[in-house]
């Protein structure tokens, strides 16, 4: 495993592999690696000859300047992982490297981008876009590898993707979770003990939604699922969403396999988010 | 991934799988895991529904009680990293569970057990037989995967293996190196800052002496090896012997293929091994 800070150079390792007609694949990470990323990173190496993973704290997505500045940054025990698993390259570049000039790029994405996370974060979803499209534009992956944990990135990612005509497939990838049903989250290590007890009860009141969606439909659904969680001191439900898992418009009526319920809760100084496909 | 201490416990979980028809792989450990045991890991992960990966510090195979005494234990991380890898169980029994009562037997691994390691370690491999025989009968496992580094120990399990008529196969895999050539081993991390820099040598020697065994034969390859590691101050040779690969019976005629250097190295107050196949 090599570690690659500057664009130029991972260019011309790329360059290399491509003439000998390796496959690449490429998982883009915000660092702080967990078994999430692992499952990305295990699936990356099965499927492509060479596997990029970048770890790189991206300015520009954060709508909140203490998320940004407290987002835990672990590069050497990332290193560290990276290789155990298999990978070719570790990308970690620095902001001016990635960010020579500001980028003014303003993406169209709506209505992907629009409810949830674009509605309450605004300005996430074009930083996503604009350093994703860096990334697939320098590493021109066969395959690029995103977790189904924020799933409305991973729909944004694809319509990206389509719209610049990259020659990229988007994959998504599982929700990896605790045992506890936590699903796996870099900022899971910000958590107060407190509201690491706590937080599993997000996942379960999703899991325990179905027979109420079932039998009472939707609108039922989504309050059961807040008052779970808002049942639990430590959490405060942002949002309770149910919404089409192709279009993310929101469903009122129930029809198995085209409802997924999308949450965000704040624990403590720190914001999770979930989801459950039903 | 499950942590599980007790030989019941394994027992019975893998029974449960076993009625479903799943595959299952053992990577026998004694844990400080570094990338050639990730190495062994993602294969098995990659070949066996199941994956269990035993982290065992096996007191029966040290012949040198500081040595014992000495060797790294990094439980917790060894448990991160297997959970990444993908593994199912990480067994770490202890001593009292895998010896209730002293292990008595005596295989008879003659000759392979008589030469290299086996010699200058009395004991060594009839404690790897005997810790590798338990596990192998715990687990019956489909494939059980060894590191090329303790070659000679693959060779000892194989007939082990034969002689036991124990249902596994047994898969070699490549030694895995750092960036420098120096052979992953958890002894490295042991090793004094002067001797860390002074161990690739012993790579830089074996990778450097085919020119010289094809144009001088063995004797003066093995003598061109035990001169450029002794070379390094910090470096000295006990051994270096070069065999046939299958039979480890000693080779005085250079065939392509067909002859496998084996050194010995002490490092300070660590004993480094490696080896090498022209």
């Amino acid at each position: 495993m090599q570690r690659i800070d500057t664009q130029d150079e991972l260019r011309r390792m790329l360059a290399a592999h491509r003439e000998l007609g390796h496959s690449v694949g490429l998982v883009p990470t915000m660092g702080a690696l967990h078994a999430g990323h692992a499952s990305l990173i295990r699936r990356a190496v099965e499927e492509n000859a060479v596997v990029v993973v970048s770890d790189f704290v991206n300015p520009t997505q954060f709508n909140n300047p203490s998320d940004l500045r407290n987002y835990p940054r672990t590069l050497d025990q990332d290193a560290r992982l990276v290789e155990m698993l298999g990978a070719t390259f570790l990308f970690a570049p620095s902001v001016q490297e990635m960010y020579p000039s500001p980028d003014t790029r303003v993406f169209n994405l709506a209505p992907l981008d629009t409810v949830m996370e674009g509605a309450r974060r605004p300005g996430h979803f074009n930083g996503v876009a604009q350093i994703v499209s860096k990334l697939l534009e320098l590493v021109l992956p066969d395959r690029a590898y995103f977790g189904e944990k924020d799933y409305q990135q991973l729909l944004i990612v694809k319509q990206m993707v389509r719209q610049l005509g990259l020659p990229s497939q988007i994959v998504g990838c599982p929700i990896v979770r605790e045992a506890d049903g936590l699903a796996m989250s870099s900022r899971n290590l910000l958590l107060s003990p407190e509201c690491r007890k706590a937080a599993p009860s997000i996942s379960a009141a999703l899991r325990n939604a179905l027979p109420i969606l079932s039998a009472q439909g939707v609108d039922a659904a989504k309050q059961k699922i807040a008052n779970d969680i808002n049942a639990t001191t430590a959490l405060r439900v942002e949002y309770v969403e149910m919404a089409d898992p192709e279009t993310l418009a929101p469903v009122h009526e129930y029809a198995p396999g085209h409802a997924m319920a999308f949450v965000a809760v704040q624990a403590g100084s720190v914001r999770l988010i979930d989801n459950w496909k039903y």
